[in-house]
């Protein structure tokens, strides 16, 4: 399949409980989920940036060979997106520092008329209208998964609940599954929003793993267990990355197919968190990640 | 192996935040654990209890065929352990309403001679003391196994050290690992604890799963994904349970050995978790545990 990422590049300030800091690196949604999904396969991405944009940044992304960033639109007079965040000694909670909206608050970015067989669409998070509008401009999409948060359901619930109807699966944290359903128990949750729409809801919650439910049955993943978190902004859009890429490689858009490809995104998101940025994604080999890979299905494997 | 437990027994009272409240039903570690335990294989049981021990729960108990309750001790004029709790909205958080101790201020139980063979050994949550003595009078333990919790890192943190040295493996709260160990990252925390001597640590996350970290490799399982929650209490013993009396019946104590013993453990708290107390573990079949076994490895199945 073709696989479309529409959704947020950033520049980031990042503040980690060890007292790291780094200020301005390459951030977004867009970014983390493409880097994630080229090393599975290719993967468009369609997002803004001002023209502030770095020139540095930009060959970060060239550094990936499988993004074709070329529905990278740099809006001329316009600001990149900012977003300043602070985790919590428990890596798993986050505090926004501050929020420039820039680019994100103007009209979405055009998608280029190479990428309208796009049929493996992710609409990363974005408010819900936004997301929606694009899929009105990719007509040949057909296996479509969003990822929301906090925001969107205070904010925009209705316009979320019309994206469900129109989603293949929808992506979002364990907390957030509770605050749009009102059920705190995962697969409780799952259902209930299984029932505006979609096939599946995969429920990620951070180091703990992630729950699919899905309309033909439920499973669940841990996190691959590791020491060495520096920084996990950008492990679900990396996991979402890993998880998308893998389906548009292999076709499988069934149930057990979505939870083996959940488990490459796993994989990818335990590769993202151990430096700032892109960093680690831009280093990793195939060997790395298929080393890792082997070792989570040995440590899973039951008969 | 021959398996034995050596704990509680106490008398509960617990309310769920469904609203639900059972008052008096059969509780304690060591019940849950051997309970657990007797659909793997056989188990034996070392706990006091008072005068004022129903014989329904004396009853619920002798249901159980695997469970050789000879070193029950019906101590006159004792009282029974009794414990009151209260879940909060999430399941995995439980206040403690009340706590008589009864018996558990008294000596300890005597083994009975016909258990001195005992090898593979569970030393339920107690004072570390307490679990010292019994392993004092347990001279063929050859793998054992001690659960602990949040009061005696608190109040006992010496002699839980002492104990460390002496056990095979521990097995404790996520919350608690951070606790004994400053360190929140699991894997950290672990590999602390593994300095102070056992070869592995098992890191519960309820609902979240579970982490064993062991001196030849790591591995994390998910919880069985379920809906049906009604009473989390228990589901730690009960994992235990599961895991040892695998690890009694297969004689495989390395690290794959306990890896696999815990998927055990797992299904086997997953149908504590359906009912109050006993019941659901009173009911269920060979059939339907080997039914929930095969659709957890199937949903961890990756090659």
């Amino acid at each position: 399949m073709n696989l479309l990422v529409t959704g947020t590049i950033g520049i980031d300030t990042i503040e980690t409980p060890a007292g790291e800091h780094r200020e301005g690196v390459l951030g977004g949604s867009c970014a983390y989920f493409a880097a994630a999904a080229s090393h599975y396969g290719p993967v468009r991405l369609v997002a803004a940036v001002g023209d502030d944009f770095p020139d540095e940044h930009r060959g970060t992304l060239a550094k990936f060979p499988n993004i074709d960033a070329s529905g990278l639109e740099v809006r001329a007079g316009s600001k990149t997106f900012r977003w300043g965040g602070k985790y919590r000694q428990n890596m798993d909670e986050r505090e926004t520092l501050f929020t420039e909206l820039g680019v994100l608050e103007e009209a979405p970015p055009p998608i280029p008329e190479a990428f309208a067989d796009s049929d493996c669409v992710f609409l990363a998070n974005s408010h819900p209208a936004v997301q929606m509008d694009f899929l009105d401009r990719l007509p040949n999409a057909s296996f479509v998964v969003a990822d929301t948060m906090d925001l969107w359901i205070n904010t925009a619930r209705d316009d979320l609940t019309r994206l469900l109807g129109r989603v293949t699966g929808l992506v979002l944290n364990y907390e957030e599954a509770e605050q749009f359903t009102g059920y705190r128990n995962p697969v409780t949750a799952g259902q209930k929003m299984l029932a505006q729409g979609p096939e599946f809801v995969v429920i990620k919650k951070g180091e703990h793993g992630a729950i699919l439910v899905h309309r033909d049955g439920l499973s669940a993943l841990p996190a691959y267990p590791t020491e060495h978190v520096v920084d996990p902004t950008g492990a679900g859009d990396t996991f979402a990355g890993g998880m998308m890429a893998q389906i548009a490689k292999t076709g499988d858009t069934s149930n057990d197919g979505i939870r083996r490809a959940m488990a490459h995104g796993t994989i990818i998101a335990s590769f993202t968190i151990e430096t700032f940025s892109l960093d680690r994604l831009a280093a990793i080999t195939p060997a790395q990640i298929e080393e890792r890979y082997r070792a989570f299905a040995a440590m899973l494997k039951l008969d």
